[in-house]
């Protein structure tokens, strides 16, 4: 049994799958090169083989676009200096792995040396090459290609998962997620959750305890991994199991209903999405809108930004989805952690506190004003509401909105329609925003508060970095009273607020948000049922007596 | 003219010395590889004449401690795999710099690699030693031995400034400082400040604009800098200088006496230091205690912690000189972004939001203990308050109390005498500190509000990320909200609060917070004076009045 932290509820019960990224390189001396060098023209085929089989994989699936990193692949291998720089190393005396990885440095501390962005990213696909031969010459098979074939209750054991792992998986096949790395907001457990697939992560050495084929039990409420347990072990975790199969049919009751707290206020219930398809598990959960719509991956893994058409189908797409229901889509929210090459984003010392979301887009007047003409040209297709992130200051609101009206201004020119009845609202993650939220709601029509930032800037820390997460605390009366300033504050002014961060899906903090008059809550599509239910279960005038209880005001 | 953002105020009139450091390295094919070999080993040569050189100066002047990083550039330099692989470059027809920068990068990549952050940090070695080696193949002289012997009237024009090279420079030759890069809170700019040199910083570009020798004048008050100004321009700045010093002359009457606002309350103006060196400066300006002495440059460019007994003679030498004066000493303030090998800091991807100060100073208890058994021990000599920076949440600072405790018992036990008088109070530096300044208030003795680090949290920029400086703006009303909260918190616990940040020594600012109640103002102890005689013409009635205003509530 192994601990780590439970980010996404439930048992998983199923056959491990290892899924390995860092091969350990070790040298050794070979005495006859001519031989070593001909195992490494070898793997160099077999490679170009492999690429070739996942652009096309790729090509069909997500588009020629995404399929065009391949090619750049492709091109490394037949680069002569490449491939002579290897050889070198071999007739020196050295495996062919160790060759592969010391050429592969060097390359990439040259690039990554180079003043241009685009360079630097080569440095990746140099590494992936590099990693691939080194996998081939250690005889080892493709991990990628088996997350394509995965088998009925696969639990995937990894040091962490990248989005591109993830979307090549077939996610119903998957029982559990295992990873060493990542936290609750980590990639791997926002899909975990996204697809009510159980998962445990920061699982520290996993990677060295469980092999491929062990019968693993993950347990999502606990954060606990068992590795070949007993059988009376396996059949009580088997008993749980069912037990929760049957919880999950009761509560499908409340996907068709509206819910109402105990003494009868309306809390509204909303969906977080991060890609178009969501929005029918969203739907099928009884989602009463979509809270966040997240646009960046239209911006992601490509070369050049996505175009005006191609953004407006894919907001049109939800708008329809959601049959009239709201929609709250919010602009593009990247910035200094997050590799775009076409924005020329510079490394920042601290990216969590540099140029992103509304700034970054601020700085980039054509890139943001091609978003939202794309939004208001889908705006006829159903009920949307513009959010912008990150919102610090007044200023930056005033400076949006301005673009916002330039939009619609060169809209209106080229006789394009759109509706009158947009919303405008902000998130507020920022303590500033939160602490002059007075000043802001004169300025929009909602607030939508972004928890998981909020928290970290409030309480200064990187919710990605373990050492620090001893600190994260949404109940941290700090927080709480934030929350409650914003709410009272919006309230004022008769503007409504929502909730969007990982507590709006927490079951033991929703009674406090709705004693503190929360409007709505957006969850995780998978936690709309049970949040539901949480909702009926509460009662606001038991709720709002224990207010000052929780902002520890005496 | 050029312009950039003026730090240090005054004005500077001088001949400009550029500190160079980044070398463009070109490459050349080479036919006479021998004669290229013999250039390089004479550069070695050169080199290590150099270094043993600073290595001399070092020990003198910054003990032999700080002077071990020279003995591992020597070693380098006498490596023969270091040196092997540069010939053998060279050998290949590439001319020497080229292959000193190669070989350079390649032992860089493999250090930066692995994952002792000790060896991680000898890449830095390998940096410097290189840059030497490829700074005396391009026959370009030592910046840095030009640094100690500087001629009157020098403006020091660089890309930016490191904490050892203004370590060696002879500040009293220098008439102004210009830096590419950097901005307020910058080590340049707070040096230029604490010794009353006008700086402008952030100048784009301004290595290609001037030469050395060229007559530059530095306009610290507008962030002008001009160049081979003609005779008038010269002439108006040069009468300009001369008012400004008769206005310092007139200043001094403010050294001796105690400050009052207009209508009789009493603020105390305190000094922030960083060095003991400064408590002389702090006194000679009249200041009326230490609000901020930093403890930081007792832990930096060394290999193992200092020692109990060496703390212990830097906290008792401040106290003595400030002759029984308050002296506030804070505990140790560093993390991922500074590079401290003994303390084994990982990589953190937001160093400002991660394991720093007292996170950091909790998780290594020992060396937290130290510290504040030194200062214990050190509290006979004056009078001691001890403050904790980057309080977050109430359980940290009681944490460190219960630390505190124990160094006292333990000092208790060894029958080693101190204070029973001692004061503890925290920063309130972090958004959630101040939110929750009324609970923290109960468990301390007093507050000081560290702006600079409240602004970044708060405001969630990096002080140091240019891109967005233009948010950084200490009246926002966020800020000022969270000022005011904290100072009427601690007021109804009968606690005091000062300033320690930047906006301390603004006088454009001092009323406003005299408006809302704050106690003390620590400074730089060049702005003592004046923020002095901006105190005797503040009234606080009329401040008060504004106090909404500026708070923005209607």
């Amino acid at each position: 049994m192994i601990t780590g932290i439970p980010v996404s509820e439930g048992i998983g019960i199923g056959k491990a799958v290892i899924v390995k990224k860092e091969n350990s390189i070790e040298r050794y001396n070979i005495s006859n090169t001519e031989k070593e060098i001909e195992r490494f023209i070898e793997a160099i085929d077999k490679a170009k083989k492999e690429i070739s089989e996942i652009k096309k994989h790729a090509e069909q699936n997500l588009g020629s676009d995404k399929a065009m990193i391949f090619d750049a692949h492709l091109l490394i291998l037949n680069d002569p200096e490449f491939v002579k720089m290897v050889k070198e190393k071999i007739q020196q005396g050295t495996n062919a792995e160790w060759a592969v990885n010391e050429t592969a440095k060097f390359y990439e501390s040259l690039l990554l040396g180079l003043d241009d962005e685009y360079m630097r990213e080569r440095a990746n696909d140099i590494k992936d090459v590099s990693e691939r031969l080194i996998r081939i010459l250690n005889g080892e098979s493709d991990s990628e290609a088996g997350l394509k074939n995965l088998a009925e209750g696969s639990i995937i054991v990894a040091e962490d998962l990248t989005p591109s792992e993830t979307a090549q998986m077939d996610k119903t096949k998957v029982a559990g997620f295992v990873t060493q790395q990542g936290g609750r907001t980590s990639h791997t457990a926002i899909i975990a959750r996204t697809y009510e697939i159980p998962a445990v992560v920061g699982v520290k050495g996993v990677l060295g305890k469980i092999k491929d084929g062990d019968i693993v039990i993950v347990d999502g409420y606990q954060g606990i991994v068992l590795i070949n347990p007993d059988k009376q072990i396996l059949e009580e975790y088997e008993k749980r199991m069912k037990e929760e199969k049957q919880k999950k049919e009761e509560l499908k009751r409340f996907a068709v209903t509206e819910v109402k707290t105990k003494d009868g206020r309306k809390v509204k219930v909303y969906a977080n999405i991060a890609f178009p398809d969501e929005a029918e598990i969203a739907i099928k959960n009884g989602a009463e809108g979509i809270g966040l719509f997240r646009t960046e991956f239209l911006f992601m893994n490509r070369s050049s930004p996505p175009s005006e058409d191609e953004q407006f189908a894919a907001y049109k797409a939800v708008l329809e989805k959601m049959e009239g229901k709201p929609v709250i889509i919010r602009t593009l929210d990247v910035g200094g952690d997050k590799s775009i090459p076409y924005l020329n984003i510079e490394n920042e010392l601290n990216p969590f506190l540099g140029c992103r979301a509304i700034r970054l887009c601020l700085g980039h007047r054509e890139l943001f004003k091609t978003q939202l003409k794309a939004l208001l040209r889908a705006s006829v297709y159903g009920n949307l509401k513009i959010m912008f992130p990150m919102i610090t200051t007044a200023y930056e609101l005033k400076e949006a909105k301005s673009i916002l009206q330039e939009a619609k201004e060169e809209l209106k020119k080229q006789g394009i329609e759109f509706s009158d009845k947009i919303e405008v609202g902000i998130m507020i993650e920022t303590p500033a925003a939160a602490l002059v939220s007075d000043i802001l709601a004169d300025e929009v029509d909602f607030f939508s508060i972004g928890t998981n930032d909020l928290i970290q800037y409030t309480l200064a820390i990187d919710r990605t970095n373990e050492k620090v997460s001893y600190l994260y605390d949404p109940l941290n009366p700090a927080i709480l009273r934030l929350i409650k300033m914003t709410v009272d504050n919006a309230h004022k002014k008769g503007k409504e607020v929502g909730v969007c961060g990982e507590i709006a899906s927490d079951e033991n903090i929703v009674p406090i948000l709705i004693g503190f008059g929360v409007d709505e809550l957006s969850v995780n599509p998978a936690k709309i049922l049970s949040i539901k239910k949480k909702i009926t279960e509460t009662d606001c005038n038991i709720e709002k007596s224990k207010v000052n209880k929780y902002l520890q005001i005496n």
